[in-house]
């Protein structure tokens, strides 16, 4: 069976985001300023086979926990649907 | 009103994604071979204020198309809740 994961990583509230706080700045200067707080991160979508919805989610938190989150900075969350 | 935005903004699906195909490299020599595909992209979250959620809505577009994502190599989607 194939699954599509979306995964998000993003820093951890304490940790500054000086892109954030960057594209804060563009917005208020674009006129768009009641924007309060901007964080950004990743969006990734993983494809992958699996037998079930239970093994997929394994592997996906998996490869986020070994290789595309940092476990230090970023904090990750994911969905995991029939593709 | 406080609303959050949850933006994701990814490449055309047409575009090659280098980034992705070293991450999918990556996850195969942990062992997670049942990978297909990756795109990597950004998830941005807007913090902001406005008299309702068509309001809202009509920043976060106006954000995302002026500042957040290039339209000619990328595509945005949008959630707006409230905070």
């Amino acid at each position: 069976m194939e699954f599509v994961a979306d995964i998000n990583i993003m820093p951890m509230k304490e940790i500054l985001d000086p892109q954030g706080k960057a594209v804060k700045l563009g917005l208020h200067n674009l006129g768009i300023d009641q924007v309060s707080d901007v964080r950004i991160g990743k969006h990734i979508t993983l494809r992958l086979e699996a037998t079930d919805a239970v093994e997929a989610e394994s592997k996906v938190k998996t490869a986020c926990e070994k290789l595309l989150a940092n476990l230090i900075m970023e904090e990750f969350s994911f969905e995991v649907r029939i593709a």
